[in-house]
């Protein structure tokens, strides 16, 4: 299936859940507003365009890989931001092609195009930078030409009637596993798979390895236990919202 | 489609362009010998996967990205040996998660689990490796359990009556473009697309940026022209088996 004149769709990992749900594979693309380059580029076109799949398994949580094209996306600068912090090396570059760590500037950059994040791999080819451009590329075009829509520089916000709107265009695939095999049998080699992963050998200092999806569902039940953690920062800005609008209702224990 | 009990199928590319040549969007993935660590993890246990896909465009040749899910591949190991370069660091790690750089060495740690190729985005979280392992286990999964096919560390082989027999498995999907739009309108879009990224802002010092299939686009043309070139090791080793065969068919100019 694919979406045309949509905006932001959330979290891409859910509409795999939903093939997942019904013992199906799959896939869920978007691309995003402007932000990466491609290779031996520094102008940000492409979109942080996340490629994201999921199955079912035989354990209490499946498959899930939900992650952006890009090293980091936009939402991990902004906790960056509010966090204070710089970012590591290496993950965003200014129009020199140098990296840049500062968030606030990054953020405001971004918008100008002289900030870019990097597609996974990083800069040049040695390190398959190319490939995450690839992929990138790929998603694009999936979320774009199957449905004559919006693309490259143009998911910045197109203007009709003198306002500008946000408009980005997503794909959806999902392949009925029993058209193959039975799903039990699926769903048991894709839990062996998951099981073999994991205990493989660790590198030193690690004592554990995980697999896609693992840490969120442990994150989603520890949640569901002692409730969502919030920093400091949000604390604040969430006392602030309270005061301004009177509200009662939301009694956070600060 | 999904394959069982196969070998190496070539280039992966090369199926993605059966489908393009048919007004479709070709994608294709076959799982390979162990040779890659997931994520905190030393041990080669997925292959490097290739996760390739293509596209028409309006343009004389194909958006076609054709990359293994590894920072490199075997292949390339082999040819570095075949070159006696070393290679760059931070692409491979002995089991102690230490960069490995000796070609000659890497091949014959790769068979008794003592060097492994890093997934793309190189070793931890930070850097993006997490993707690169996703990406590999979407593909493990997707080239075995739709068929009931061997995966993980039983790609290095599988014995019966005896003898060793390497098997692994592949999936191919191929997408009717004209079940969502016309070809013409999905080839100028994607042409449109391969165009914006090449001619958005260089980085300083590169004078061009490519699109994914561009480069082996251009190479075949040239090689179509002027011949395939080899390097002096492989020379020797063409006139060494042209001596021991006393093969005359083949005259290469040296």
């Amino acid at each position: 299936m694919a979406v045309r004149n949509s905006t932001h769709f959330g979290i891409a990992g859910y509409y795999s859940l939903m093939a997942i749900k019904e013992g199906m594979i799959g896939i869920a693309v978007t691309n995003t507003r402007p932000s990466v380059p491609p290779t031996s580029g520094v102008e940000p076109i492409l979109g942080t365009n996340p490629l994201t799949a999921g199955c079912p398994t035989d354990e209490d949580f499946p498959f899930l890989i939900d992650c952006a094209t890009s090293i980091i996306q936009r939402g991990k600068v902004e906790v960056y931001n509010r966090l204070k912090k710089p970012l590591p090396k290496g993950l965003v570059i200014n129009n020199k092609e140098e990296s840049e760590i500062d968030p606030t500037k990054i953020l405001n950059n971004l918008g100008n195009n002289t900030a870019a994040l990097l597609s996974f791999g990083r800069m040049g080819e040695e390190n398959g930078g190319h490939k995450g451009y690839g992929y990138a590329t790929l998603v694009e075009i999936l979320s774009s030409a199957l449905q004559d829509g919006i693309y490259l520089k143009d998911t910045a916000g197109i203007k009709e009637n003198g306002k500008k709107y946000l408009k980005v265009g997503h794909f959806f695939l999902a392949i009925n596993i029993e058209n193959f095999i039975p799903l039990d049998t699926f769903s048991k080699i894709t839990g062996n798979i998951m099981k073999g992963l994991r205990n493989s050998k660790k590198a030193p200092g690690c004592d554990r390895i995980f697999t896609a999806g693992e840490k969120e569902f442990e994150a989603e039940m520890e949640r569901c236990k002692t409730g969502i953690p919030i920093n400091e920062n949000l604390q604040q800005d969430i006392k602030i919202m309270q005061e301004e609008l009177g509200l009662k209702k939301y009694n956070f224990p600060f």
